[in-house]
């Protein structure tokens, strides 16, 4: 999904007081251990010791640059890590540069932001690949199940692994599900026009259902996308093709798969970072 | 671990502010699903879909303050979800009380939260029951690897799971690695004392040791802790026992096993919030 | 357009801190016209002194409520300001109670908010009514040319005058004009292609076209929205009629006319506060 | 009003934080047109569509800073923008250089900014105009009338427009108005005393009176600056002289103007940004 | 000073988001004796163990406030400590009810502010009492030498006192020092100019001068306040009365004492808050 | 205490954000100085004017390097300041070069940091130096009675004065006094025991105690340090010893001596900054 350019370019500079505050969270008051080992000039690599899919290089150079550092990369954002790397035969992915209190004061917060990224990045490649091989060419998207405050990188993460990242907010897309209908009524068109006088244009309407018929009426609202909540796996398409041949015109079987598993409680990447001697 | 009190009387009432970022993240500008919806009085009951250890309640009362709604608890904080609850048979924790955009509104932010903080307590708690039915009494410590920014409520998570939460952060206590040693010259007493004359006598100073010979310089320099590193499994209980007889004087075991296994990657507790008809 | 459903409703709790720090501005530290009235308590008049529409009700609600204060309306979010006021002959709009030192600390502050926002509002709703009046039945939109700092407050006055927010800011809409056609080399149904991997299915992505040539390609790269930038008044309908035509199976008009002109450098409309006696 | 000396000199460097929350507005989570365009080095000419003085040039600089790039001016602050351009014949004012993805980025954010800024020293450098043509050689000054969170930006903008600022806020100068002299008791006197006793030798009091013995009792009570407010145009000078003539032992006029005329709802300088090809 | 109104009510709501932040630097993360003594209703005394003025009620208050709790006092703002207090007999002054946990939450960030504002009105107070014991009539005024992030506290105990609080920050009010002097090229008459036409009308211009000829060049440039700095005890009194009589048509003497003595590293008052059994 | 490394190292990069905050709280709006004096490239010599131990220096570095200054020093922090400086005999300490208004703006927030932060080192060294003329070894240790928000410079003082910060907030060791012992029922193992659920093994717990008996049960239960609280000269160091001799197998003296006698309203160093003509 992100063949088509630099999905670091998605990062506008405002986030990166994001990483303040990391830094913060993890030092809110003297750093002993900077007083140990001083500022000589360091290098160290960072080791993946698990395989995956390398997601969250920005993140991880801010948190270095807010430290004093800088780092080099020999592994590309999106790719596979090298070799299959375990914790006896680690891959060597980074080097970082700087004075030693920096390295190890954002060691932590940076690896923990990449194992994460990195995480999610594979369970999404993983579950595409398996999506691909059974021959179905459609989206797989994320939802909105992310941690409190560490949304960016984890929507970013699902960009990277070749998922689509769903809406970000409530203010970027209305998504209206069962609890919004019956509060406006009952009737999804009641829900739909409501949300298209507030939302305007140039946001997306998408509604929830959970039927055959509760899809036709959202279509016939207006929605831009209609979810199929909760149908069984067999069911599913046949839906999804007679909603196309009834209002787009044409077969065709569902074009999104929209799923938390690929980012919630999903495994992360294994990496250190190892003072180089 | 949390039987001697209240572990929602560990928060200042500082880190409300976290919540309203969560809430701010969620909701950048308009929530258009909320002028759908409107401001009529509801209920809605929080559904647990898969077992666990509930943990989070705090954090999830919160959410709901911040939107204009209130809370009243079914299970109690640390406690194992009743009649071990599946999606087809969900168990009712709490009921959510408020104006029915209130409740959409925070819905999203409070499961997100209390499904991780639960996963990490259940996580806790399994991996403790299993160490104490092996007849093992220590500690089961967590570590520092943890999501950036939400570590407040990942380490209370791992309080209400009876786990430790190690050190909160590089200001609240010394860890020296090896990275740290090297950097200091290679003598671990070096860095002890260095340790020492900055943090002070009133915060602990840890050292992180790959051999026995290792751990005898870590005490003998007045580690207050010291972290036997990726020995065998056989070994690590020999080497513990020695180290005390040396030092202590007398036998024993390990006190303590500090893993991030209990945390980091863990599953989620699967919740949701229905809305009362 | 808010005629189904209270716009005040758009607002999430979040963004009552922007007004926090309205008020922080107004006074960075001692308030010394507090000292010299005190905190008995009084009430005050809103006076509406030149004609418009009433927008902005929550943000001076909001104010006020900061500064220990209470408002009481005798005029609708929206509706015209009664009986065409002037300064001669204001307008009674509502009433705020409170300790005499808070209505003065929050005086100017929300009557600025409230001035700009329903002046937003009348334009727009002035606008609107030009346009029905000559028969377009379409969607009048405003533009992302606001006062920084200050969006979500123009945006709401646009909301309640009857337009179409349009997006709100780059997270929430892809919007490509020629200059980010030509940074990505020239072709339309690139960039287009780009936007979408990007941004994915959840969010529009509009382009802006100079020729009828360069809407077709816009369409046909999968465009969700073509804006005809700056077409002469008279070729702008026979260019989406033959757009309509070819792409959507039917004739028709100009869908959305987007115009800064109803909120950037609009006349404000004129209130003042006055203590009652 | 800024012949001595360097407008952006007044600047101190803490309100950059606020251009930060100005990017972030705009761009609350990802960029994407930043991912269409990318980072290739580009130069973009901002051109002037309208006539009028240029203003807020520090604050076009710093919002490309933060994304990057850099600004060379071709006009200089508060000079009229060179031969009366128009939307047919734009003026060339100034190049931005840097990444296109950070020139896009800071675009309307910038523009915003300089639009707004430039009409404030454009009305009010014309207003000014017309009174030095009527031969009155006082003070005009600004108001409280501001956008709230921009009030620096709007009277920097006076300022570079030969304007008085006025005060900038409550904890800068007491004013007394008909409201604080009612709210103390009713007595001018009285209402002075108290302020100086807050405010101490280092604050002016400005009393805003309605007749002339108002006035002869702000002046006897103390107050440093008396404002006139809504005399009849003709009367006010005839008082003011009266008054000079018996406390400060000489003829004279009104020293200065304040109206918000020049700062509130006034009509921006139309700019765009142009990528060079 | 504050003889004509209350002290408190200078201050704004904004700067209560102070209150937060000490809560939060003293509690970065967990309150683990909020755990060990948890939310039983409690009554606590403050009481004074050294004598002094009082001063800092609205902090305390607002402390206490965010940790849950409520104080009545038994002492005014601003008068002396009764029956002067020591360590063996010390004096009852306010009562704190709520939460024990959030009575010990609050109790030291409480205190200090507490100890800190009354030690600063205490020896503004003495100092006052000796200077009008010598027959000496005018203002005694504090400096800009304050503690960094503390000021609001320091000028307000200045205040209390019955000192001037003299400018709050360099915003407020202009002080042209030999260094600026210099800096401008040489002459007082162009650094006043300058910074009239910057400051405008609202702002006062203050001169510190070194030579009674420096401070005829000041008074001829339109300065509003010239400070004779470092002259000799017995000089300073003859130059004020000579440039009074040369320039404001009268003899007088020095109106007013500029000092940091009265807040830089002075003694605070000892107060110590006790559980009530 | 800081001869084992640089005390600068102690402080991570978040931080200096709080120095943003010193410099918005003197500078809130425009700094009209500035306007006077220019951009003119200056330098400016720091003069210490009274004797004492130099710290402060990385707070001093970073005001102005925010101002766009940089700062070379002639004195080694926490070394004595040469030659017993005097107002009539300063004692040249750094030199600081940047634009005039940059060296004008940040000279009062830097010069008030290093004035109280030496002012603590200051007291901190000379009781030192007393204690250990006296022949006592042990550690001198501070408390939590600190200004409000200003915590970290002023422990950074007293460990560059040789005294130990003791700990730094709540979060970071658990003290358990009388009034947390008496509310958790009076027991002191309950209160300990208490402690140690919620703080795990890596904070320490101390507990402060008024009888030699208490302070047996304080070991007794497990507390890491016991604080003799009020105790006579005379009686303290019988009791250590018996108390050592007791629990520990030898005999002995006190080991720490905490006290806020030297930070709390101790005298500050004066220092003043001179530009060089």
């Amino acid at each position: 999904m992100t063949a088509l350019g630099n999905p670091a370019h998605l990062l506008p500079p405002s986030w990166k007081t994001q990483i303040t505050g990391w830094l913060a969270e993890d030092a809110p008051s003297f750093d002993y251990a900077g007083y140990v080992v001083g500022e000589g000039e360091r290098t160290a690599t960072l080791l993946a010791k698990s395989p995956g899919v390398l997601a969250g290089r920005p993140f991880f150079d801010e948190v270095f640059a807010q430290t004093g550092c800088r780092v080099t990369w020999h592994v590309a954002e999106g790719s596979a890590l090298p070799a299959t790397p375990s914790a006896a035969t680690p891959a060597a992915c980074a080097t970082v540069t700087g004075p030693v209190r920096g390295i190890l004061l954002g060691e932590r917060v940076a690896l923990n932001a990449l194992a994460r990224c990195s995480g999610i990045a594979s369970a999404s490649a993983s579950l595409l690949a398996r999506l691909r091989a059974a021959g179905w060419p459609g989206v797989l998207a994320g939802t909105r199940k992310t941690t409190p405050g560490f949304r960016l990188v984890e929507k970013y993460g699902l960009l990277v692994g070749g998922a689509d990242p769903h809406r970000m907010d409530l203010s970027a897309m209305v998504m209206l599900k069962d609890n919004h209908v019956w509060s406006r009524g009952g009737r999804i068109a009641d829900a739909v026009a409501a949300a298209r006088a507030a939302a305007g244009f140039s946001a997306k309407v998408e509604v929830e259902v959970r039927s055959e018929a509760e899809a036709d009426a959202a279509v016939a609202a207006g929605a831009d996308v209609v979810m199929l909540d909760n149908f069984a796996a067999g069911e599913v398409a046949a839906v999804a093709a007679a909603l196309k041949a009834r209002w787009a015109g044409g077969g065709g079987h569902v074009d999104i798969i929209s799923t938390s598993s690929i980012h919630q409680g999903v495994r992360h990447v294994d990496f250190s970072l190892k003072l180089d001697h």
